[in-house]
Parts: structure tokens; C-alpha cells; sequence
């Protein structure tokens, strides 16, 4: 089955204690499709860039399985640009620079040829973006998961709920959970973010992995203890990609289904921020995705 | 077979964001041996309290198999005492009050009938005391587990390391398995702590659940979402004691038998930080531990 993922496309400038590189290939859709293209063959894109983002990798997107016909291209116009600098610990980073540039009056349009998706992956971008994109499918996709963060919490909360009512799968952070629901508890935050609509919460933790709520049901996937760990940006991205890449590849939206999507998504993030940008992400090996996989199932496997 | 476990016997003053209880008992040999006391019914306790420390307690800690010959009362001392305080989300607290009083010039004694203690808990204490411990025991214990903490390696790194070099086992949070290694990665952090000494780390991460290092191998016990957390004091110290607790009782130091006590562990754990105190720890029934255990196997199991 075909996902669809809306998301930004852009530059990124990075400094880790590990490294530093700049204005290198990033954005949330670019992590999305990627990582989805090693489960899912038939993806839809909707984003926006300006003509200094290289063709060469919107023809490499092309070639695993994405249509771009939604990629608008500004002419002219430069690309959404971001700056960070993540601090020793890795799990916290400070925004150095955003510009905006062409993502500052996106109006997402979807190719008639994007109306069959049956999987909807809203990246973190504004809520009304998101609002606009689920607006916009004909007939309601199977299953829409919708990542979002702090910062439209704080500035629209208003949209941000309006949009969370329409989805299925809510992704974000314990913090973000914490706030979205008031409730410390990650149990008691999840039963007031079902109240808001999501049937799924999945809670990301980083380098502590994540936790998939659906119901009374909790399911958690460890994140893989690592030699090398380079570059954080985009794990999350990475993440949803692999999930959602997983979940339309096998057409199965129940909770067991989830549960291996969530292993899947947690082994693409552990390549991902072995190296910067999406350097690791582009080169997995299906003999490298297994034996991870079976990392991942030894990292938690005991009997009594 | 028999655990000794040294370690603190206190008083313990403790706010939190959802209560606040003064003067409550506390310290981790309580807590340690209190948790072990559900898999074994041999237990020894080395610690030093004043004449304050309520008798009925002790007379507890006997009727649940700990022998006490080892645990000094000092007529018109005072006991241990700790007061602190958590922040919001729990993760962080601030050490309000610390009266060493009997602990200032504690000298640990080992009565003979300790001599045939096969395992040996070092709750975090001084590493001279934990070293003097070792040196008295005439036959090694078939398994020595060390709890420490960053401000040993700050204040006395250079008896911590000779302490360090004759455990099996060093149990210690992520920030200080970092600190201690001067690595960021876990697992070279683990690589390094093994030149050290011991065979076995376990990282502890409080609500993120623990890692057990061993060789090239790793393993995770997740950490249970609970509904409510009140008071994490003693967290550390509980699951240490369930995890020796049921390594003495099976008498198996393999890593198979280890990867299962460190799920043990974090069940009494999950336990201990339901109430304020060792409230909770005092009455779990054999039904609850093991409906909790089915719950920490659950909240990791999926079928590829």
C-alpha cells in the first residue's frame, strides 16, 4: 500500500561533540522517505524547497520508490534552512539558526495521483499544514500518524488539538506528552491524549527508546546501546519513517502489527544517528537491517 | 544460599511532588535487604544505627530472615539521617539535610556467622567501608555486587578504583558510568569499566529502565509505565536487593540467570516507588509480584 508523507525538505547545518557539517541534506520528509523506503515501494510526497536543493536527490528519492509530483519546487526561492549545536549529552540541542525561506506561505497541494495513499505520515510542520494535507484526501487514508513538538504547543494550541482530532497515531516526546496532557504519569498522559482522539500514542525517548499506548496496552521498544553514536538529527523522523514504512508495507493497523513496526522504526533511528545527515540511512543493507533486528530481539529476550 | 549486605540503616526526610513525609525509615541496606527478602530467607545485614532507630523495625527485618548480629546500636547516637527534595519530574532531586551522625566513625564488625555468606551486596557507602567488608569476609563470596555513586568519584576515586578492581558486579546510573569511563557511549563506557575490575555493569536509569553489560553482550529491562509514582527514594537500592536477592536464592551467576534477576529487580522496583518510604515494599504478595512480572514481560514481547 502507498504512503504519503508530508514533511519538510531542507538544509541543515549540524555540530555535535562528534562532528560538524553544513548545509547538508535534512528535513523531516527526506528522514521519513528513506527510512519507509526500505519497507514500503510506493511512496507520495507533499513538501516544498526552493531550486538550490539538488535534483540529484530529489532523483534519488525518485528512484526508491517516491513521487515527487508533490515536491513543489520555488523557483528562485531557497529552501528551509536549520542551524543546531547539540550539547555534550547528545539529548539536548539549541537552535542556532531557522530560516523559514520557502516554507514561510507553504500551501501543500496534493497530485491527484496522491489520492489512492492509504497511509498518511503528517511530519512535524505547522498544524494547519497538516490540517490542510488531511483535508485535501478524498476518501480518509487507513491509518494517519501525525508527529508534533513542543514549540505548537506553545503558539497554537487551538489548530494543534483541531489536528490531533482528525489522526489515528500520535508521536512525540515524554516531555511533550507531559505537557500536552499536564499529567507526569506517562500512563494517566496517555489516557488524556486518547481523549483528544489518537487511538495510538507513541512516546519517544531517545536514546531510551519508545513506547507505543493503545488502550489499557502498553508495548516499549528499547533503543539499541551503541558504539558510535554521531548525530542525533532526524532519529525521530527516521523513526516514524521506518514505522509507518513498515505498518503500509504489510497493511496492518492491529496493536501486534504495531508492536513489530515500533522494532522496525527503533532499527532504522539506531542507523541513522550512527553518522550525520543522512549518510548511514542511505546505505542499509537488508543483511544489516536483519542483523539488527535480531540485536534488538537478544537486547530484551529472557526467560523465566 | 546466604546474602550479607552492607549499607545504610536511616532516617529519611523526603518531599516530592506529591507529598511529603519526615522522619520516615529509610537507607539501602533497608531498602536492599527489605526487597531481597522475597527470594531469600538467609539474609545478613552489616550497618550502624543510634538508639533512635525504632527496635520494632529490627525485629521486622529478623522476621523476614535478615540476621542482625552484624548491625551495631549506638547507645545515645543518632542514626543516619537524609533529607532531600525531588523536582517536577522526579528525575532530579536536592539534597536538603545530610547528618552522618553514628555513620562519621562507622567501623564495620562481621560476626563469625557471616562467614559463610556466599553472596556480598556493597550498598553505596564509603569505598573504604565496602573494601573493609571484603577484607573480612575469609572465603571471596561467589559473586560481589557494588553500588557507588558520582560524589565517591569525585571525593575518593582512588579507593573507589581499588574497591571497583575486587567486585563482580558494579551497579551505577548512565551520568556516572559516563563520568567514570570518560566516554559518552554506553557501550564503550561498559568496555572501559570492565578493564576496571568487574565482570558484569549494570547501568541503572531510573524510569528508563537498566542495562546489564556482560563480555560483548548487553541486555534491557524496561523500566514498568506506572500509574502513579510517588517517591523514588530507594528505587536504586530496591532493585539491587530484588536482583542479589534472586541471584542467592537461585544460587546462578550465569548471565541467563543474571538477565532474569535484573527483571526481578526492576519489578521490586516498580514497586517501591508506588508509595512514600518502603511502604509498598512491606506488603507485595506473591500474586502481585508475579502479575507484575507477566506485565514487565508483556510490556517487551512481539512475534517477527
Amino acid at each position: 500500500m502507498s504512503l504519503l508523507t508530508v514533511g519538510t525538505v531542507a538544509f541543515d547545518s549540524i555540530e555535535t561533540p562528534f562532528g560538524k557539517v553544513d548545509k547538508v541534506i535534512g528535513g523531516a520528509a527526506t528522514y521519513i522517505c528513506w527510512a519507509a523506503s526500505y519497507f514500503c515501494d510506493k511512496q507520495d510526497l507533499v513538501s516544498v524547497i526552493g531550486d538550490d536543493w539538488p535534483v540529484d536527490e530529489i532523483k534519488l528519492l525518485n528512484s526508491r520508490g517516491v513521487d515527487t509530483r508533490g515536491l513543489q519546487i520555488k523557483n528562485g526561492e531557497k529552501s528551509f534552512f536549520w542551524a543546531g549545536k547539540y550539547r555534550e549529552d547528545l539529548n539536548q540541542r539549541d537552535t542556532l539558526v531557522t530560516e523559514l525561506n520557502v516554507l514561510a506561505d507553504f500551501d501543500p497541494v496534493l497530485p491527484e495521483s496522491y489520492q489512492d495513499a492509504e497511509y498518511l505520515m503528517l511530519g512535524n510542520l505547522t498544524p494547519e499544514i497538516q490540517m490542510a494535507v488531511i483535508r485535501q484526501m478524498e476518501k480518509r487514508p487507513r491509518l494517519i500518524a501525525m508527529d508534533t513538538m513542543n514549540f505548537w504547543m506553545d503558539v497554537a494550541m487551538e489548530s494543534l488539538l483541531k489536528t490531533i482530532k482528525m489522526v489515528d497515531v500520535l508521536t512525540i516526546n515524554d516531555e511533550e506528552a507531559r505537557q500536552l496532557s499536564g499529567e507526569y504519569s506517562l500512563v494517566k498522559a496517555a489516557k488524556k491524549i486518547f481523549d483528544l482522539g489518537p487511538k495510538y500514542l507513541v512516546i519517544k525517548k531517545g536514546e531510551h527508546g519508545a513506547l507505543l499506548f493503545h488502550g489499557d496496552e502498553v508495548f516499549f521498544a528499547p533503543a539499541l546501546p551503541l558504539l558510535e553514536v554521531r548525530d542525533p538529527t532526524g532519529a525521530g523522523d527516521t523513526f516514524a519513517g521506518g514505522f509507518m514504512g513498515y505498518i503500509a508495507n504489510t497493511n496492518d493497523t492491529s496493536f501486534e502489527n504495531l508492536k513489530r513496526a515500533l522494532i522496525y522504526g527503533s532499527a532504522m533511528a539506531s542507523f541513522c544517528v550512527e553518522e550525520f545527515s543522512l549518510d548511514r540511512l542511505k546505505r542499509i543493507t537488508p543483511e544489516e537491517l536483519q542483523t539488527r533486528m535480531t540485536k534488538f530481539k537478544n537486547l530484551v529476550h529472557y526467560t523465566l
